[in-house]
Order: structure tokens, then sequence, then C-alpha cells
């Protein structure tokens, strides 16, 4: 009964997270979470950026809101979506992850940390006012770009 | 001097976000957002069902990364990308978000307070064993299914 319970409860998870996502069937799982990982990274610092460069209106919640969220992001264990065997030798064009983030000497890791410090610095600022969010989104910009510019393909 | 550096800061994130997402052009920011958002969600449920019913072998550090994961991202600020306006009566087929999200007496934001709630309870146990999973999933699953029900086109 308890058995049953569990297996009901499993598959009414999986029925209700496999049917949630519009679009979502096919291509490679980890590919997909890492690319929806991506576009919150993208959301947040859209708003971010949109503020600094005086596109969007400083609302200091929003700000706070954005950075808080992308500092929580760049904390996800993402180990689960940067599997092996999910590079661009081996899956093709579904992805730009180039197969040197999984090689012996990576510093992927090392610039994911990096991200994390930079996401940190910028959420204790962001809230305070607008000219503190463009000094502080260049180490995020940095971290990005140099993960960007060694472990993903460039010419797609 | 300073300005300046603001914007090719501000510029440089912006840039980097926008060409980190294959395939990310085009679309509704807010519902690439929160479709991306659902994603990580069903990924990380995904570890979890899998381990619960037994299709993946079970993995303590793994499943509390999901769950710790899973907890997180309930604890997002969604506020930016539940944006008024951003209905599948505002945009069509794009989204599957009813209207009734955000008419008078929506139950959108309590029932996602009760997902954090289960997400939490879920990250206290799924690190322990196996057998602790499926019944913390129940309520997670539970609060999927009550916003979905809902909240969301069925028919697409």
């Amino acid at each position: 009964m308890k058995q049953t319970l569990v297996l009901l409860a499993a598959a009414a998870v999986a029925t209700t997270a496999g049917l949630a996502i519009a679009g979502g069937h096919g291509g490679n799982p980890a590919v997909k979470a890492r690319q929806a990982h991506m576009q919150l990274y993208q959301h947040n610092l859209g708003i971010l950026g949109g503020m600094a460069k005086g596109e969007i209106d400083y609302d200091a919640a929003a700000a706070q809101a954005a950075a808080d969220n992308l500092a929580a992001l760049t904390s996800l264990n993402q180990r689960s979506y940067w599997a092996p065997g999910t590079s661009r030798d081996d899956l093709g064009e579904e992805t730009r992850a180039l197969p040197a983030i999984w090689a012996e000497g990576s510093k992927a890791g090392e610039i994911g940390g990096q991200l994390q410090e930079a996401a940190a610095e910028l959420a204790s600022v962001a809230g305070m006012d607008r000219e503190s969010l463009g000094p502080a989104l260049g180490p995020v910009g940095q971290a990005c770009q140099a993960c960007h510019k060694e472990y993903r393909q460039s010419d797609n």
C-alpha cells in the first residue's frame, strides 16, 4: 500500500513535470536544463543591465530581486546537467558546449566559482542605487565571457 | 570615464547573456523565463522521481543536490516573469498561462507558497534514503497539479 502510494506520487510528479513544458519534448535533458539555467541568467541580467544602462527605470526592489535570483542560480548544483557525454562532439548542434569543459585542466568550475562570487557581490549592492549596478555587473560579465570564450562553440 | 566603463560593463553583460542562449531569439522574455524555470523544476524532479521509482539508482548526494536545487528554485522571486499582459489571451499559443493567474482571487501565489514548503520538506529528507523520496514528493506533485489544473491551458 505504502509502496503503491509512493509510486503514484512519483508518477504524478514525473507526469506533471513532463507536461509542464510547452515544446519541451525531445532533446538531451542535460542540455535543456543548462540552457534553461542560462535563460534565467539572461532574464535576470537583462533586468539589471537594462537598469544600469537606463533603458529600464531603476527600481530598488526589482533590482534586488533580480540580483538575489542571479546569486541563487549561481549557487545551484549544476553537476547533473553538465553531464559527461553531452558536449558538442557528442551531440552535435544541439549544444555549443565544448569537450574542453570536461577535459583535464578545465577551468570551467573555477570560473563558475568566480561568477558565484561576482553575483554575491552584485546582490550586496543592487538594491542601493542605479549607479552601483554597472561596476558590480562588470565582474559578472567577465566571468560569463571567460567561460564562453574558452568553452563555448563560437560559430553557432 | 566612470560612466563609460559602466555602460561598457552593462553592454558586455547584456551581449554575453544575449548570446548565451542557443535558439533564444524571439518570443516573449517573461514567457521564456518562466518556461526555463519550469524546465529546471522538471529536471530536478525527474532525478528525484526517477530515484523514487527505482529507474535511477539512488544516490544520496545527487538526491540532496536535486532537492536543494528545487527548494532554491521555488524560492526565486518570479515576479518579473509572471508579468501582467503575458497570458495566453495576450500572447496566444506561445504560453499556456491562463488570465486567471492575474485575476482577483487568484490562488496562484498561495499555491506557489505550498510548493515552496513542500520542496523545503523534500530537501530535508532527500539525502536520507530512497524510501523517503516518494512520500515527500507527494505534496510537491500536488502543488504542481493544483496550479496546472486551475491556471494552465490544458489542450496544448
